[in-house]
């Protein structure tokens, strides 16, 4: 029967939250993409337990975090590798998880607070390059209806700038303003200069700008639709098999650390 | 004679202040360039009256604002064209230049404060798009010896966008900023955002986005080097005689006025 | 009566072909849009009639070349204001409706081959920089699904730019290049170079580099959804009373012709 | 005496054809970094018997091929570090350094044939992303006087970007390209298309773009000028001492291999 043997090199994949908007968007993913099946989609109305009556190998969790906690238990303790998009894990909920995931050395559970492939590229070229230029300036770019401003992203990557540069002994930037209109220098994140467009018309972007006499090196990520998690949440069912235990952010699956 | 032949055809151009930096680039620039001669190289030791011998139908003048009146009186007086970048032009003494103009109806002369064309460019597309679109900010970035933020491009950009949406009757643009760090959201002139960049590497660039639903528009210029005024000082010197009076900005000259 | 009011300052709009993908767009856009009102949806199963019905002062037609004719020549007997986007529009059907708008001298027909305003701003200004400039060369970039290489904005927008060049007299552009892999300098439109870049994630965008001595200008257009076509849209609704007769194109409407 | 005390800190450095255009530049710049001094400026007329005679312990050489297998033999033998951006360096005259270099375990000498850093960390930023990536697009931008099409860099890229696709086993990019312009999708080397700009008023550029769904990644090189081997230069300078042996390319020197 060729559809088993077809079947046998798929990874059989569950979604929780499959009803939400995000949700849909992973089981359309799931359902186009190669070596992987849709077996479960679990939401209100869709108990746990048909992840284990098909024979789910691996989750996708974009839910809550009141009920992401008993999801994982769920299956950590059937053997079930999750990736988990939902927000709010502490350090103590992460310490949890550790704990259950101890008597099932087999088991792996990706939590990442940022699926985008690009953003984790960016940020760590930036970390990369940042000892190498005198002067190291942060663009990002979003929607209007964004709240704060300079973004996560933003913030994030100017401490990861800071600290290599601290780490390299670089003294601070040049910077010969002596007039200056309030503002117009941007916001500063350990010793980086961060600037937030807010502009209709845009989804999410960032631009890390290094320059030194005589080059500039510019690393840019475009987000152009809500479906930019998709690649990475892909990577994760690919390759949490490989990695038991507990992982946080996609870097080491994708071999960055 | 072929020569005199081929000289009919060209214009005599002479250079005041032509050994200082700005001068021995458009002196260069002169010679090199098409359908010009340069017959005078004006500076301390050689008199303006070397102008007269040689002919002299055109001036370019980068010099100081102690002796360009007194440069541009004995030129005006005499026929010749002037094309102008030095700086200190209050409205008395714009006022005082067309006075003297009056008595000599086919003498034109040129002040500009910025011979760069793209610039020019810039700030007119600007104008142009800025009632089209919700958003309009502008990001601006130079070298880090640069002593005022924003610089004075961004400034009259950022006025040309606010008096158009004013103009067009625009509401204030969109921003659902609720929590932000200082500076993050950069200057705001005339209601318009503006952000200063200061990168080692970097000579003098302006970008200016604009946003509406679904697309944005860019228009960005690049000054790479200092010679950057060059093609203006040409177009000027090739044009300045179709254009008798006073002339500010090398807007007309472009035929965007 | 408030209501009665405050509709006698809101345009009456209706969309013809209202249930197709574009046509759902521009219901929703009519709806949010400041200044009019949705008062009918015409699709299979619902008449024109319920246009007049229903008072509609203004079409919106995405409809198919098959039947647009049909539906605009319903409207103009009927003194109704036309926007149109449907393809298909032949130099004969452009005389078909400017003789019928004959008898009918208020009544405005748009007829709009790119609604996209960046992109009609994006090709102006390629039209004015260009004779400023020695070298100029266009870069589109669009998703890996697009057929034709380069795209028909790009073709437009070089031969629009080498019109420009001829009328100012300028020569070829400056190119040493003597070793050249096949394609490396891409495609020549009317002596402009245009480079086709396809890539997965991205939408439609288009640059337009010029460069002289020294400095270069740059405009681009970046399409970020399908909706960028909603402003040029809600334009034409806005303007198109103020335009009787037949208009081709909304650059009229925009003031740029 | 502090002037001893300050110089023993001090890296002693001469330079190996000293009064060419680089070498001059070379001088500047190691005359104006911290932590050396120049002792030494060799060229016609002063020969290679001053590096011993003022204790230099490293050259920077930018020759020519003709004399620098003799310059890097006075080096080495006398225990002097050579940074070397001389070109014409076959696999011969590698091996033949390899082995004078094998009496003298202490000497290090880097040849580079590019000592720009920001186009060394675009191409490993390239060469990291690319498996992550759908499609991968390079456009390099260069002033019109050069040569080849595409540039050396930008082949190079290719190269170590279609590598890195094969060795993650990605199919061929996506592209529905049917009706082609030819040239417009550019030249394709080992898979990847690139797309070379001429114009006027650049010097020396690289953008590589990656796209996948919903999300593009651009990592960008500008060389404004022809100094930008400088900070590439200082840093061979800084760290060839604890390189000893052989070294070709900066890249170890950056720490990235």
């Amino acid at each position: 029967m060729p559809t088993s043997t077809q079947d046998a090199d798929q990874l059989r994949v569950g979604v929780v939250g499959a009803h939400g908007n995000v949700g849909r968007e992973i089981c359309a993913a799931v359902r186009a993409a190669d070596g992987m099946r849709l077996v479960a989609e679990v939401d209100q109305g869709v108990p746990m337990q048909d992840l284990v009556d098909n024979g789910a190998q691996i989750i996708v969790d974009f839910t809550h975090p009141d009920v992401v906690m008993d999801n994982l238990a769920f299956c950590i303790d059937r053997g079930i590798h999750c990736v988990v998009g939902t927000t709010g894990f502490t350090d103590e909920r992460l310490a949890t998880l550790t704990e259950r995931l101890g008597s099932k050395p087999d088991v792996g559970v990706l939590v990442a607070p940022n699926f985008a492939i690009g953003a984790v590229l960016m940020m760590r070229f930036a970390e990369m390059a940042a000892k190498f230029y005198e002067s190291t300036e942060i663009i990002e770019l979003h929607h209007p209806g964004k709240a704060d401003a300079p973004s996560g992203t933003a913030t994030r990557t100017a401490r990861m700038i800071g600290a290599a540069r601290q780490d390299a002994g670089l003294d601070a930037m040049p910077d010969a303003t002596s007039t200056q209109l309030d503002g117009a220098r941007g916001a500063e994140v350990d010793g980086v200069r961060v600037h937030a467009v807010r502009l209709r018309g845009l989804v999410a972007h960032q631009e890390v700008i290094f320059g030194t006499e005589g080059e500039t090196l510019t690393v840019r990520h475009d987000s152009m639709s809500r479906t930019s998690f998709v690649p990475g949440v892909l990577l994760g069912v690919r390759n949490i098999a490989a990695h038991p235990g507990l992982t946080v952010g996609i870097e080491p699956l994708m071999g960055l650390d």
